[in-house]
């Protein structure tokens, strides 16, 4: 494995084989097997899991960390090609990106979309221009459209819990004060269709996932033997459902416009989860979140503070797949 | 040892090992002693000392620390019970403190106090509701009303120093530009009647610390043997003292009362320490403050550049004490 | 060596020993040569090679770093001598400072140039008084007129590139929107003439270089038996060159005056290093610049994207030439 960037770059056997590595981790630790590597972690964007889980992730392995914030003790970062740099920017990627590669043994990236231009952010533009300077093992930590460590510890999540793979997935947009990324939804869809579940995506009407994150994820699903679908009607969407993964996600139909966004989200407002969502669901349906979550707007306390809430698991499962990440990326190769 | 959020939760004898292992790890250190154990620091405010001596400290331990410092770089973080949350706080204390105990061996909290409600503040409401979210081991790296790294690494300076128990330890208010937290003279006077000094509160009228704090002191008095008084007679309190505690706190009569606080302040300028301060104190008496300090405000230049300033050993001694609070918490524990 | 200020401390002998000492360590690393050992870094202000840079190189050779970073999740620290300290700044750097040499080994110190008094800044009146409260090695991160770390790794990029030693090394003052400090070019062209070139500092009426910079550049030029002259002929001064040196730097002739430099650099907008520049240098003259780089302002994506750049090769030499400076500092000291 060279770099971690989306699920859809490793076949299911590659996906099974770093959840097995994962799982063996934490069962019998390798304090030394990173001794001497040296993880970068560069956000332009903020973080408390991702920033918390590597550090200690690679510390747990022997190796160290350094963090790099964009704007943040360290200078504005700019993205554009061919900018004229005199704005508040101060360098561009083209040379930091690389200038930290040379520091460390895997360099992890965090960007997220730039919400204006739906076809720039679901070609990745920004990011893979990232990625592409760097030579050594680049690590997504959320791109444009893209989540894939966030996804990898949703599955080993239902593992952990030993939820069937052919149970009901339902993945629904939750309200929110402002519009958020499609990172985590995109690959939530397709971490679940990878995984062969039954997968429906609820949501209201101006908020259905672009037809590319769609086509993605139904070619997983395919692949594994699962389904997918959208429907807006959430007591059907409901009905018989293994996990609600709860989530927001930003205007689809008019993508990057704020003022139609914030209009038709005013009316959402019972795009809640609440006790009641769960009353023909599977007695036993999980709710699943990736965090930060607005309580009382996007999900309700009586549902988090919940025995079905497993939103605690999959954050500690963001350290247990990303050592395993970090174990395939590193162990063995030469400094 | 489970957790160190208080003096007042230990024994003597316990404080008296702790201070014995801090001596005997300046003196033999275990480089390897907390190898592979990880310390995670979430700091709600601003931090210099805390930050660097407890990364310092676990490093000479063998051990690795990461930082979350709310809202710089990471999200601000809602602390109100049952809030709904579409305003500036993406992330829930009861979400992201049991999530970052899961990456780390121990945590460390700092929240100051909220500033405007006393009996929340004394009830420490918001620091306990967060200590009760964790399984692990929690250091209170300051509280709205405690700093006990602080109280013992001033007890241990007392000790370096050979300082007597019967001394007399003259806690005084001292100005600034704004009211301060009630945490370090809370902490303060607790540690030296603890010790067993003769422990005197010079503070201008509107400055009384609250009942419960001098309750709480003078059971520690009575229990060690020895005694603890308030007073606003500077030459009275100042006669015969071993140890000046320069210390600035906000108006606890009007407290949370921002314009009662700068009317009351503005008049006391004079409770700046200077040399004139120690005309009847004992010829060797020492100042103490727990930095930051503003100079010539709080404490004049010729004090803090005299030799009678003992800042940078209790600076010095933040470390030394948490190497042992570390150790006691963490070595011979199961990752 | 006790401390890393400046260039200008040492012989040659002794910057030959390092360069020798950074080359071997790339060769035949040494994993555990600072095993508990420990670097604190300070930062006055923003940095991306330099906090990146150290804390990589540290862990390279087995030891540890903290990070803290003035006003920033830190206090803003007051640097007036005799300041009555009623403003923003909550902590004096004659605390502040100390404090944090007791937690590390190593302290690394960045403090840019005040920018309104030139001899203030000539002098590292602010620098100077923070080193001489530390006991400890210090190590000059960039203050006022200097750039150590930078000098040495340019210096081992030349080597690495096998730049003869009496070629033609041109520093260029190219245009930013405002006004940088003379740190960088201060110590590059010290360096380059202590490295025994032929130096030629290239810049527009206003832009000179002050005397006390010039003055101790020509005496490490006659020691090392190279040259030094200024001109603002650009085609003169690339006859020739193998080496362009791109760096931005504020009016001297009215330093400080930010109204009289935007006045004058608002004419000088050809001054941004491009592919028409190389006309009648060597063929293989490279283009030099410390980063970051405002792209099409300072330099063309023409050059800073051909294969004449090596600002690459420099960043990366941050790393390697201050682990040889760590080592020296570090190895075989008692901690």
């Amino acid at each position: 494995m060279h770099s971690f960037l989306d699920l859809a770059d490793h076949s299911g056997e590659e996906i099974a084989a770093l959840l097995a590595l994962a799982k063996r981790l934490e069962q019998h630790p390798e304090p030394q097997a990173l001794a001497g590597k040296i993880l970068g972690l560069l956000f332009f964007n903020p973080s408390l899991r991702t920033m918390s889980s590597f550090q200690a992730g690679m510390a747990r392995l022997g190796g160290s960390s350094f963090v790099i914030s964009a704007g943040n003790g360290t200078w504005q970062l700019e993205t554009r090609r061919g900018a004229i740099m005199d704005g508040v920017a101060a360098e561009h990627v083209r040379e930091g990106v690389p200038v930290l590669s040379h520091y460390c043994d895997v360099l992890g990236i965090r960007a997220f979309a730039g919400g204006t231009n739906l076809n720039e952010d679901l070609a990745e533009t920004s990011f893979r221009e990232m990625t592409s300077l760097v030579a050594k093992p680049v690590i997504n930590m959320e791109s444009a459209v893209n989540h894939p460590c966030q996804a990898l510890a949703d599955w080993k999540t239902m593992d952990d819990l030993g939820l069937p793979q052919r149970a009901k997935f339902v993945l629904s947009w939750v309200n929110h004060p402002r519009a958020l990324p499609l990172a985590v939804p995109s690959a939530t869809v397709h971490m679940a269709a990878m995984r062969g579940m039954d997968v429906v995506v609820l949501r209201p009407e101006g908020f259905a996932l672009p037809d590319a994150i769609m086509a993605k994820a139904r070619a997983a699903a395919d692949s594994a033997g699962g389904t997918l679908r959208e429907t807006s009607n959430r007591a059907e969407a409901l009905a018989g459902a293994q996990v609600v993964y709860a989530k927001e996600w930003g205007c689809t139909s008019h993508y990057g416009n704020a003022d139609v966004d914030r209009e038709l989200r005013s009316k959402l407002i019972d795009w809640c989860v609440r006790d009641s969502w769960f009353e023909h669901t599977l007695a036993d349906c999980r709710l699943m979140h990736c965090l930060p979550v607005r309580r009382n707007v996007a999900v309700a306390d009586e549902v988090l503070d919940s025995a079905r809430s497993v939103v605690q698991r999959e954050a500690y499962n963001r350290m247990t797949v990303q050592m395993a990440v970090l174990h395939s990326l590193l162990s063995g190769r030469q400094t």
